[in-house]
């Protein structure tokens, strides 16, 4: 995939910087890791510090020193999850900051501009992100209602490229924008809903609403039923997914662009992965455990520091612990979708696949789960 | 200054590693901007890990993964500070631990034998911190109990390189332990402590007790009227303290070691030392301000970002907020020792130190103070 800041290997795993920044990595971890396109949340950067500033920085890559590919979100999901916060009508979402309670209107137009003016390379439309589960009535509404806000989403993007318009500065001239298919866990509606969608012609689709509450399976078959509906020489972005296993999975069925928030998140509570499974670095054993978190990983973490001390750090509630683990996390997923790139390459993505479920499938914890935590009487 | 670890060019800073980690620099980190020795808190790391199992890890310098030079106060300042939890007879401090209210009693052996355990190149006797301020009676008398208990740190620490006593491992068969000059605010005391302490014959000597809430003035006062009675082939090392400009005043009073939080603390804080002054990052003057925090400085975070975006993940309360603060203003620390150490070495010092405190005066928020936090009706 080639981008205004340069070119990203797929499929590929975007690290979350919410607010212009990844929680406990700077830029030269992310180097060291070879991270080569970061995900941003519209929403975050809207409400503080404000695009308008961003813009007059010169855009997000200027403003956070990242020279190299940036996908903006549209704001919609964070929107539409202050649930007691937001009213929603056909012209977009009203909603309260979560800040200072002040009153904004999202609309497809304004989601557009904003990304706009922080320059990502890739923007995405304001979709109606609907809460699982849900009627069939209401997910065909829900997603009526974002095919509706693509258009002019688009539409506006369009003329953005052509004329300042209420005094949007366009950061990036190059700027991609995604369409979104939605349409729930019914493979009728995503079918259309993927149709309609490319039928707007954007520069490329994501698979929203997933990730959302439904069960695994489901997941992985709505993303089976929508893939073949989308064009197969643009990448396929799923949102918000996943584990290590669902993006295995997820490539499987044509997926090559993923973010989440899980090596990250997980990072900052001690759960880790590895090669030889899922790590919770709290746990007692761990306490004179002098082996690196994962012998087979080469991040700095690892290269530096043993099980023993990341678990001191992590009781001491030390900053290095959030840090340290971050990048071991992030490491691992980008390593685990460098590997899913080679054996593709090779040929050999098949025997990649059951490999690695069949380690999976014997590790402490069991597949998909990190080790309990451990209690004791004292 | 030689250690089993490696020479510390002098004069020196240490930066605090409290808990066997810097908060907010990684080794990485620590290496980039030419640390040579870290200090670390033995009342720490003694509560949580235990000295038992960083001795069993082969001490702490593998442990932390640090084999630089490391010295370890000896627990007794922070057991002070616990004033409700802790009472002083003869013998030693019992005090309650601040973790789980367990009760525990420092000795002077204990301390020095928890440091043996520790494996640190520098290991400092247990000392009587008294409460400024105090009567001459009070000062003296303390004073005096830090000078026997010094005699029983020393006696133990030469047994234990004789002979293992009690199970106590000694992981550092090198490690040096500096006596501390006692005596408040009153010279005669002060001399007196010092010929006492150097009679007891320890590798080099502190001077403790200052820091502690006396005018600054008087700090130096206190430091000119000691360090004529410590050995001048022999590192002089002032505990806690303190600012630039105490540093380089002190070093004129014949200082060769510090240690303080004050870089690390403020940078969490978001006050900055640069070479322009002293600065609150969260101050609105910053919002848009794309110059680098130090143009002077080459460190990782004036080479990498703008005092707008610093601002920016100080107010998101990001943890790249912390680790990229914290870089600098230790990297402003260990910069200003390097060139005192040049304008010593060149024969420049008073010269040197003229011209520091003429910038220091004509800068934002005056000599000595962090530039007012700014206040808005909104």
């Amino acid at each position: 995939m080639t981008t205004p800041h340069g070119r990203v290997d797929t499929p590929a795993f975007m690290p979350v910087g919410t607010q212009g920044a990844v929680k406990g990595a700077t830029r030269h971890d992310l180097e060291s890791i070879g991270a080569q396109i970061l995900l941003s949340n519209t929403y975050h950067l809207y409400l503080r510090p404000g695009d308008d500033l961003i813009a007059r920085r010169g855009g997000l890559h200027r403003f956070i020193a990242w020279d190299k590919p940036i996908l903006t979100d549209s704001g919609g999901y964070q929107v539409f999850s202050l649930s007691e916060r937001r009213t929603i009508a056909e012209d977009g979402v009203r909603f309260k900051s979560h800040l200072d309670g002040s009153s904004h209107l999202l609309t497809p137009e304004k989601a557009t501009d904003i990304q706009a003016q922080l320059g990502s390379d890739i923007a995405m439309v304001l979709d109606e992100c609907l809460a699982h589960p849900a009627t069939l009535d209401e997910t065909r509404a829900s997603m009526q209602r974002t095919l509706r806000w693509a258009a002019r989403a688009r539409a506006r993007l369009l003329e953005l490229r052509d004329r300042t318009i209420d005094g949007v500065t366009v950061t990036n001239a190059g700027q991609a924008q995604f369409g979104i298919v939605q349409g729930g866990v019914d493979s009728a509606l995503r079918e259309e809903s993927a149709h309609q969608t490319v039928a707007l012609g954007f520069e490329a689709y994501a698979i929203g609403g997933l990730s959302v509450g439904e069960p695994i399976e489901v997941m992985y078959d709505v993303v089976a039923a929508t893939t073949p509906h989308l064009p197969a020489d643009r990448p396929r972005y799923l949102m918000g997914t996943g584990t290590p296993e669902d993006l295995v999975e997820s490539v499987a069925r044509g997926i090559d662009l993923f973010d989440c928030v899980l090596p990250t998140r997980n990072a900052r509570n001690g759960q880790l992965f590895t090669s030889e499974g899922r790590i919770n670095i709290k746990n007692a054993r761990y306490a004179e455990d002098d082996r690196p978190l994962d012998p087979a990983c080469g991040c700095y973490t690892c290269r530096t520091h043993s099980r023993a001390y990341l678990r001191h750090l992590y009781m001491a509630d030390e900053i290095n612990a959030a840090t340290l683990n971050t990048l071991h996390n992030l490491c691992f997923y980008l390593d685990t979708l460098r590997r899913i790139r080679d054996a593709i390459a090779f040929g050999r993505f098949e025997r990649f696949r059951l490999a690695f479920h069949q380690r999976l499938s014997r590790q402490s914890g069991g597949p998909g789960h990190f080790e309990p935590p451990e209690f004791s009487l004292r």
